[in-house]
């Protein structure tokens, strides 16, 4: 299955670590030419609440409609459970908190938890996101309402 | 003291690491099969206001008691520090924070931060957890109960 | 740009991260030795809403007037961007969360988000942080009054 050596994983490991930190610092810093950059063209969302977002583009309009504007965000992501299909894929399941909060009243609108269940694939020799979903464990919609 | 290569060094890291990330998953998705995987037939626990729990089993009990039913549950780790004594043992120290939730209500009841500190062997080429050490630094009984 | 081996560079990244985790530790345990000898003399400080500190021991005067009597903390950091200018330089960015009790009360009475920037130098064999910058994205003064 595992395909390159296991000093080639490890590095590959690295570079996936590095794309999901980038991707977390991206829509909390509102850097969408960034966050962009991160994902395959074909990169497909499924989140919890949400319809299927079919393409990058799709996805980042949806993002920055629900996070762009008035809105100050943060994404923590954790524990990494990354493993290769082959050199160019892998897939991962990071334990994951996410808080909205409304930046001119500083009311904290939804805090998360959750698992992102991920792919990624080198494609011209950078590692890309292909897919993303999120599953949730709990939302909490502020103040104090769950729905888990 | 370390009797094997950096690179055989780095691949134990990284086994460890995905060793807690399946523990934190394991236990917030009550996957108790996968969680009971995880840890030595001998582990000892011993988590701050608890008492002693011998083995694995005994502790597996305790944590489907304490967590299983009616609770949901957050455990997130952090920047771990894991050393290792030799190529079969090594310790790890961990940052955590940890959420209790009832899931039919909804109601935050434990809110808690501390260090876990850890211990590991590799047996029969696979690493596993031969004891945990959870030592608090804050524990918040909710609603705004501070018990340092 | 980068001056040595692939393993060397992953060998350095895990120094790197260790030393990371070691500076979180410590200050959230008050253990003001370790977290002094994390930092090089000349280690210079540059966080939101506080004047420059222009060296370690400034800083940690600074930080121990902050912290260390009658406040309990926690300092989360997640999801390192690490890169290397050299064998011996490197630059880091972290996502943040921190937290800060009075300790007597247990009132929470700053809840803040963020990103460190960061660099290190390897001197004499070992890694020493050299700088932090601490740029925020929200900061909550407890209750409910945002800064972002």
């Amino acid at each position: 299955m595992i395909e390159f050596s296991v000093l080639d994983q490890l590095l590959a490991k690295e570079e996936i670590k590095l794309l999901k930190a980038r991707r977390d610092r991206a829509v909390d810093t509102k850097d969408w030419d960034l966050y962009r950059s991160l994902h395959a063209d074909d990169h497909v969302s499924h989140n919890q609440g949400f319809e299927r977002w079919e393409t990058a583009d799709i996805m980042i309009e949806n993002v920055k409609a629900l996070l762009g504007e008035n809105r100050t965000t943060v994404h923590h992501s954790h524990t990494p459970e990354i493993t290769f299909e082959s050199s160019t894929k892998a897939k991962g399941i990071w334990g994951m908190e996410d808080l909205i909060f409304d930046t001119a009243s500083g009311e904290l609108l939804i805090h998360g938890f959750g698992f992102y269940h991920e792919t990624y694939e080198n494609r011209d020799g950078k590692w890309l996101f292909t897919s993303r979903q999120l599953k949730r464990t709990l939302v909490r919609e502020c103040p104090e309402t769950n729905k888990a």
